[in-house]
């Protein structure tokens, strides 16, 4: 640790652990496929929400992103994105901040899936895409759907079809590569089909958009794709590792605590970590392999065999054995720091206002802003 | 609505709504009990971290206070309340930022459990109350627990002794004012055994504290404690609802949120509500009726009978009929707003940076800024 550095003993605990090493290998291997998949990457920053991460991927060119709120919108405009996609269904009340950021300069396009929106949003002059539903997991019209016409019409009457778009959220609960070739092909097929549809009616469909991160590791061909969206391919986490995608090494993400008792009867080690640094995410309670709050690490962020965080309250966390785990429980003082590996990164991340940069078993290089809100 | 409030409709969706009727109803109701019990309410703060509630709750004195983190004692500190009890087990690293609210005339005392955290608040000048476990749920000494002895021995000899404390978590989990009760006589037993186990050992133990929401509305008899604890009660939840300690017209916190498109097939109704908002907290699901991430109501507040958030996603929430209920499902155009009931009061309004204040069906009369972080 040279001298500018922070040593993690100086930390107030619980606190936000970034290893921008694995970050960046996670960044390059993406943009790495992107590029030989012939499609140009639009990460999604809902899971960074920094500016300091936004410049770092897609080759440091503040490229094209996706967003899930205006906020992050506006921020990331304010450093230097011009090209953003928010990627959550408009709500028609909210087209006049839209408008106010592309009277800005930021080219701002906007997602829908109903006549209404689509009103709106010709009304307001905002370009949008169409959500196709892809794998019937959240919103989206089929691709032969007769709504996709009509409001592809009603679009490009106003000038403001842009392509459609797709995300097959369900990949997220399958393993292995295979699985997630076979998403991809899910929704390249249900993009280029809804593309196909729109262009057979007469109409224009330049941006034919997809992507998860389970899905943009494991596509085989994007023909007909124009770009790809995945966000927490940037830290990944443990329901990415528990499906395959990285393993627990590519974990970017860990949250700094600190032992502060033991319930040595019943084989627990109290922490200060509890779900309000961890959230309440649970992602991998309905994985292969059930994670608790989080794996367990020592501070230099080497992964403790069996041990995870096995119940949390609102500050407390309690390591335990992972069931069926045949111990010894290791022996950590009050004092010892920890690093917890987190269940989801989006979730985790969210309840700090801040990263502290580490590459491997340094001290803190450097603090991240994040932000949050909508 | 007045000319002075903002209606609804002017609120960014997802935003989080506080009904200031509601809450006061709260407040009064436990300070009621606690003047009926003969103890001092010492409110635990963790769950509004807001100065704005910090002056509402006790008969605004900006009397006792408990807090979960030291970024709470800062801030509360700084808003005027002097005599506040820290109720994570003290971190010995975090002690110098303890000795520092000391030095501003903030009488902080911490907890601990142990012989290690025992001896670096002697050495730091710190006062300290002993941790009891009462229901086993969490960190804390048996009363009978000879290390108990020891640990006031050694706070005594440093002039830092200042009582015991429990806590019985487990109360969360158990339905009914009868179960309340037992559990309330749990905590005041184990509390009061182990002031004796102090006082026979020549110690003395002034404080005597206990509390959780679901234990302080249940206690029947407080003898021998002197203050009492408990922090979502000034809110409630569905999980408080859930247990019977309050009912659905109490819960004082909701979500603001907006249509933004249908699944009909499907019987989904889309909403910019997701875990993001609502936060990933599904304390609902171990409960005799599941609510899954939150109950619907209109805007103006009203529950809708059989109507629940079914599943979310970060930024989206899919409403559906409760599994069993025979609908139809209601007709809410896209940017219809409703509010939604979360499950965990302090969970979800750790998602949000500030409460819009409201009254019933008013607009928003107010705007009271949250804090958080460690």
């Amino acid at each position: 640790m040279n001298a500018d550095q922070t040593g993690l003993d100086k930390l107030t605990t619980p606190a936000l652990l970034l290893d921008q090493q694995k970050m960046m290998r996670n960044i390059t291997r993406l943009d790495a496929r992107a590029q030989a998949l012939g499609v140009t990457l639009r990460p999604h920053l809902k899971t960074a929400k920094s500016t300091e991460i936004s410049k770092r991927v897609g080759g440091g060119t503040r490229g094209p992103i996706t967003v899930s709120t205006l906020a992050e919108a506006e921020e990331f405009h304010a450093a230097g994105h011009k090209d953003i996609l928010y990627a959550v269904g408009i709500a028609p009340r909210k087209l006049p901040r839209v408008q106010a950021l592309r009277t800005q300069g930021c080219d701002l396009t906007v997602i829908l899936d109903n006549v209404p929106q689509a009103q709106a949003v010709v009304e307001a002059g905002v370009p949008a895409l169409i959500e196709i539903n892809s794998d019937g997991h959240r919103g989206g019209l089929q691709p032969d759907d007769p709504e996709l016409i009509e409001i592809g019409q009603l679009l490009a009457g106003g000038g403001m079809l842009r392509g459609v778009m797709t995300h097959a959220g369900a990949s997220y609960s399958q393993r292995g590569d295979e699985k997630h070739a076979t998403y991809a092909e899910v929704e390249r097929r249900a993009a280029i089909d809804a593309a196909q549809a729109l262009r057979a009616a007469g109409l224009t469909c330049p941006i034919v958009s997809v992507g998860s991160t389970p899905t943009a590791h494991g596509a085989r061909d994007l023909s007909g794709v124009t770009e790809l969206r995945a966000g927490v391919y940037v830290f990944f986490d443990l329901v990415m590792a528990g499906i395959d995608v990285c393993t627990l090494d590519d974990l970017a993400l860990s949250v700094l605590t600190t032992v502060i008792g033991h319930q040595t009867a019943k084989g627990w080690i109290m922490i200060d970590a509890g779900w309000m640094a961890m959230s309440r995410d649970r992602g991998t309670a309905v994985q292969d392999v059930d994670q608790g709050y989080g794996v367990v690490c020592d501070e230099q962020g080497r992964v403790i065999s069996d041990l995870i965080v096995g119940s949390a309250n609102q500050e407390h966390g309690v390591i335990t054995l992972r069931p069926g785990a045949a111990g010894p429980l290791p022996v950590f003082p009050v004092g010892t720091l920890l690093r917890i590996l987190p269940n989801h990164a989006c979730a985790t991340a969210a309840q700090f206002d801040h990263y502290n940069v580490v590459e491997g078993e340094s001290g803190v290089i450097d603090v991240w802003p994040r932000f949050r809100g909508w």
